[in-house]
């Protein structure tokens, strides 16, 4: 018996981690979808995402400053914010770049690479719509910049409506405490929007009139499209799907016989209402089987009984949301979105299976 | 950035281990509910109850045999069992043992050590009614003994319209494979039911007429009467509820004021409906809010708002489930079961407030 469990040694799926600086720490780790059950993401295997490293706070000494725009700037320490009344709710995080380099042709050779910068946990915390209550926001308030406690300082600028819809103060995750590089010990988390505006490691919200048009949302995080201009708070999350079994890098048994394609599909809109999957090259489509509960907002475990005839065959995975969106193939993305931006990228991801039972990207 | 992440070392609750034996890891550690949040706990902190330790298996070896009164006895090896379409879905699990001593008055001082046998995760794996087509179950197959590869071959036997109603062959766990003490890398898992049945490392199923009479069946698991008189085969945990926060050998500070009353309610017979606080020692009860959504054979997450007046104070809860039981206090439980047992123990839980704000159990 163990005090803290750990895994198997037999088990050894791991995040794939891509230092992008040679700032230590900067850069990301993705999840290993071709491994995974069910819904829910191990904390462990969360992807990261980092600009400026991952700080070592200290809970007892960490501080929220919410001030700008308010009648009483306020000071919280996370007991102060342990006092509010709490929620829980299970939430996929998906970075904007995940998948980023898909949209120009620089296609990964495994889901872990091309879609792992998405993953899916029950997050617990507090509303700061009644957090705000506390500091009474002046009516002149329509941006909220959300700054991190990282070495950068990165900091984003949130919309009043989202800040009083859904956001959440974040301090737990899978049940215990949120991990470092998740933003220990308090995160912003604004569900359905993109991974980079969900603020790590929160230690100042401050009220404005206008965004900050801070680095990471005009440098970064925007879309430049075909005619040469960019979009700039371009935040949801659209709908996508994507098989994770059978996928690029494993491989089925040769011959044929029975498989099961199973995959995950998430939206920023809401509800995930259909996911439709095709093994022969996207001619026909049929329904494959959500897992119940389907939660708002939260991944959804989709599932597909195929019998496969040992032939070579293109399998893909396309879903509709509860807005009637209905994910597009990788041509009538780039038809609209052109070949300059990769941000966002929600295409459907086919792949080849071969004759010899090897699974690689199309 | 981690391949494989952890917690911060800020984090330190633990599971609480009791060794029952001379025998290594035999006995239990317990989930710390005390510091745990929302609905999911983690697979680290999972409870585990181990009878002759926690073998090592490798999972390349690892064979499930089926036989008995089947047509076609069979050898399934991990590989077999993941070709079988998969299901996921949260289940809590408690030991049949849980809280056993409070039956006859051995309380404990806090939630941990009283309720911390229950746990609640998402599971993945493969109906058993399904793989069973395979084998083809005779007409005279009535009961199924599930057995263990563990040093003690432990072995249950469970009646044949269970097996064939909901229970799972389970890889999976939180989205990663089962940890080691919660059975890697196969469990049978039977939802509602007490842990005990819910046989790990499991290696064996054989369907026979009659149970096997073993051992932790007849001498363990059994509920000894008023009169005498043991119960063998209680195999549903009834509704319960608890208090995790405020809960024994935590302290709030002291003078009253605004104090979130959060806990957990399960049922072996379906959905929680209702979860009801008193802060007034049971003169008083208001509903508290069932976090969304409350699943079937889940834990439910509840909140009460709590204004607390600085006196001294009686906190509890009681829940109802869907089939309409409401659950006892203790003296109503005695009063039907007496105090020769303690297994499914599922008495209300009361927890003394007092004026400098420790929390202790009544």
């Amino acid at each position: 018996m163990r005090a803290y469990g750990e895994r198997s040694p037999y088990e050894t799926t791991e995040r794939v981690i891509r230092e992008l600086t040679a700032s230590p720490g900067t850069g990301s780790s993705r999840t290993p979808h071709q491994d995974l059950f069910g819904t829910i993401t191990p904390s462990a295997l969360h992807f990261e995402r980092h600009h400026s490293g991952v700080p070592g706070i200290d809970p007892a000494t960490h501080e929220l400053l919410i001030h700008g725009l308010v009648d009483r700037p306020l000071v919280l320490t996370m007991d102060d914010v342990r006092r509010f009344p709490s929620f829980s709710r299970t939430y996929f995080l998906e970075c904007g770049g995940n998948s980023i380099g898909e949209q120009s042709g620089n296609t990964q050779p495994d889901v872990q690479k091309s879609h792992g910068l998405l993953s899916c946990t029950e997050w617990t915390g507090v509303s700061l719509a009644l957090v705000l209550r506390e500091v009474g926001l002046k009516p002149e308030a329509k941006w909220m910049i959300a700054e991190g406690a990282d070495a950068g300082r990165m900091a984003r600028s949130i919309p009043i409506e989202k800040v009083l819809d859904d956001a959440l103060l974040v301090y737990g995750q899978n049940g215990e405490a949120l991990r470092p590089e998740q933003g220990y010990p308090l995160r912003l988390l604004l569900p359905g929007w993109e991974g980079n505006t969900n603020v790590k490691w929160l230690h100042r919200l401050q009220f404005t009139a206008e965004p900050a048009m801070s680095a990471k949302e005009t440098a970064y995080y925007t879309e430049l499209g075909k005619d040469g201009k960019a979009q700039i708070f371009t935040f949801v999350m659209e709908a996508r799907s994507v098989i994770t079994r059978p996928s690029g890098g494993q491989r089925l048994a040769p011959g044929g016989g029975f498989h099961e394609i199973t995959g995950l599909a998430w939206t920023g809109k809401g509800k995930i209402t259909r996911v439709e999957v095709s093994v022969d090259g996207g001619k026909a489509w049929a329904d494959a089987v959500l897992q119940e509960p389907v939660l708002s907002l939260a991944v959804a475990r989709f599932r597909f009984p195929w019998m496969w005839d040992g032939k070579p065959a293109v399998i893909q995975s396309r879903c509709t949301d509860e807005t009637g969106f209905l994910q597009p193939t990788h041509d009538e993305l780039i038809a609209v979105r052109g070949l300059n931006s990769g941000y966002h990228y929600n295409a459907i991801k086919p792949w080849q299976v071969s004759a010899d039972g090897s699974v690689t990207h199309v």
